[in-house]
């Protein structure tokens, strides 16, 4: 399948535009996949619910990155191809997120219901219409991640082409799957281990949001191993940082800037490194009321006013963000002694502060 | 990665040699992800329970159809890149099952606890194991699925030739989702309306259990539309016959022959075309029973033994022994019709009765 092209040959990377191109490839799938629907007679709420759920949010990070990528690795072959690989990432995400709120019972993303809670309230009345909600999304994911495939597979790539993608999309899938293996394992569980939580935020997040969709990117210029290790020198601590970002979101976010409920990882008990530290930092009657805090099942009104109080006091919060600025300082850094041409770095530097904000 | 070939370059199709080839490269795989997540301390346990789960049992019936097709278009080209496109189906459907087991609560599979039973039992003990076992199996499906396709990345097809696979891949995929979703919305409601339920027999079971693998085999032997065409006119009815064949294993097997718990679909609700023909048969008193018996959500001992009961006496059992063996008569119909070589034709016949019994 062939969508509109932007004129991404222009010089100058632009990130509103790869989130344009892709938002459009995204809407003409899924309007080809609806009308494939209406003349099966297939239930026509699996292409409502995902629609809603691809366009009507989402920052677009990990396809702006892959676009990114082959920016850096000198924009080799037609853009059309790229920016097909970049929607199918996006799909990909979806099926993710999906699968997440459904392990999570999330009640919103991207500030809108949840797909399980989408599909509960269309089947509203009906006996256990919470359980068919939770059971039509997993299956919704799942057409998701075939969706994506499906966007892969018709990007036109060169059986080289594809195979490097391959390459690297497999690895990250599998990485995806066993660093939410290891978070769901986890949750219910927070310590004091701060590097097993930021383990899981490798696999799950770093390595997922930026080391390998800017090295997908990569691939599709053809790009070589030193352009690889260099991207994977910049991506990983710029993800770390990012997950680490999010930890401070999901913990002091309120909805409308999350577009999740509120204080979610703290409410789920997920084992942040935000959290992790602060159970190694805190002393006295802070340790025992964290403890208390993470254990109690029956939570008073002022929970979470009351464990954010301890982040702060523990100095966990402002520790966070001094990981952040590490990881931010170490990406620049390993830019600078990448070795890739100076408008190759101008366009990754783009891309640090739209993920992990500004330099405090 | 190629494997172990094993002499498939015989003229003669031997679905035996399929099963040992195709489980040798599953657990070759299995093995090389089980070392992967040793070096990389991920837990063990999922390709422990997965490995279980795609060696521990199962019929093949999509790998060895997979590879009929292929010998019956001909065998183009090697049979190291068949026999690895017919492991990734297989992984697929592992992906498959284990979902359909989740959204089902089904306790076994294969004569073995299914997935999510197997992960609650690793965790035993610790709060809330049952529905983490749940949420695990729904990213170790998730896992499946993925390998599924790096089985089928590396199987080293050319860019025409990998088209040609995708292309029916990506529409299996779809249909396969959509008959589940369709399967998923009826069950609870079960209703005289046969044709849906045919309907979702198809989607579900036929197309992606039979027409699908034979196409995909045919696909890697560069067929024509025309052969494409014969082996659909083949594997539809024999793909309705096999789902019809499997709501009587469904309503009538014991675990030891299915696997599964006995009677499971009565018991989930199923919309089957089994209770779609005893509701449209049934009169008087036994209609008035079947409908109460269908409705009652608290089960008193002999509840299976007296639906049972009705679907004998109303005929249900027997008329679908009878669709069975006029989709049986399509099947073989088309085959004759078909223009394919003999030799295609005896390999085609020869897989009939393993899937839906000898003729009575």
């Amino acid at each position: 399948m062939s969508g509109t092209t932007i004129g991404l040959a222009a010089r100058v990377f632009d990130s509103g535009r790869v989130r344009s191109a892709v938002d459009e490839r995204l809407a003409a799938f899924l309007d080809a996949k609806a009308r494939l629907a209406i003349a099966q007679g297939f239930p026509a709420e699996v292409t409502d619910v995902l629609r809603d759920l691809v366009l009507g949010g989402g920052k677009r990070i990990r396809p702006v990155l892959c676009v990114a990528g082959w920016y850096a690795a000198g924009r080799d072959r037609d853009e059309d191809a790229v920016l097909q690989v970049a929607a199918s990432l996006e799909m990909f995400h979806v099926f993710a997120l999906v699968h997440d709120d459904v392990m999570d019972r999330s009640a919103t993303r991207r500030g809108r219901p949840s797909a399980h809670e989408a599909i509960a309230a269309r089947h509203a009345g009906r006996p256990g219409a919470a359980r068919l909600g939770l059971d039509a999304a997993v299956l919704l994911g799942d057409l998701a991640l075939v969706w994506s495939d499906e966007l892969l597979h018709t990007a036109g790539l060169s059986a080289e082409r594809f195979a490097a993608v391959a390459g690297v999309l497999d690895g990250m899938r599998t990485e995806l799957m066993y660093g939410q293996y290891l978070d769901l394992l986890a949750t219910g569980r927070p310590s004091a281990d701060l590097e097993a939580a930021l383990r899981i935020a490798r696999f799950k997040s770093a390595k997922y949001t930026v080391e390998r969709p800017l090295q997908l990117g990569a691939a599709l210029s053809g790009a070589d191993d030193g352009v690889c290790a260099a991207l994977s020198a910049f991506g990983l601590p710029l993800g770390e940082a990012f997950q680490l970002r999010d930890d401070l979101l999901g913990a002091f976010g309120e909805s409308p800037e999350t577009g999740k409920p509120a204080a979610e990882d703290l409410r789920e008990g997920k084992h942040t490194a935000l959290l992790a530290l602060a159970l190694s930092r805190a002393t006295g009657a802070d340790r025992t009321l964290l403890t208390r805090l993470c254990q109690e099942t029956r939570r008073e009104p002022g929970w979470v006013a009351r464990i954010r109080a301890v982040l702060e006091r523990t100095g966990a919060r402002s520790g966070i963000e001094e990981l952040i600025e590490e990881r931010r300082c170490q990406a620049l850094r390993a830019l600078e002694g990448s070795g890739l041409p100076p408008a190759a770095g101008a366009t990754l530097r783009s891309v640090v502060s739209s993920l992990i904000g500004p330099t405090r």
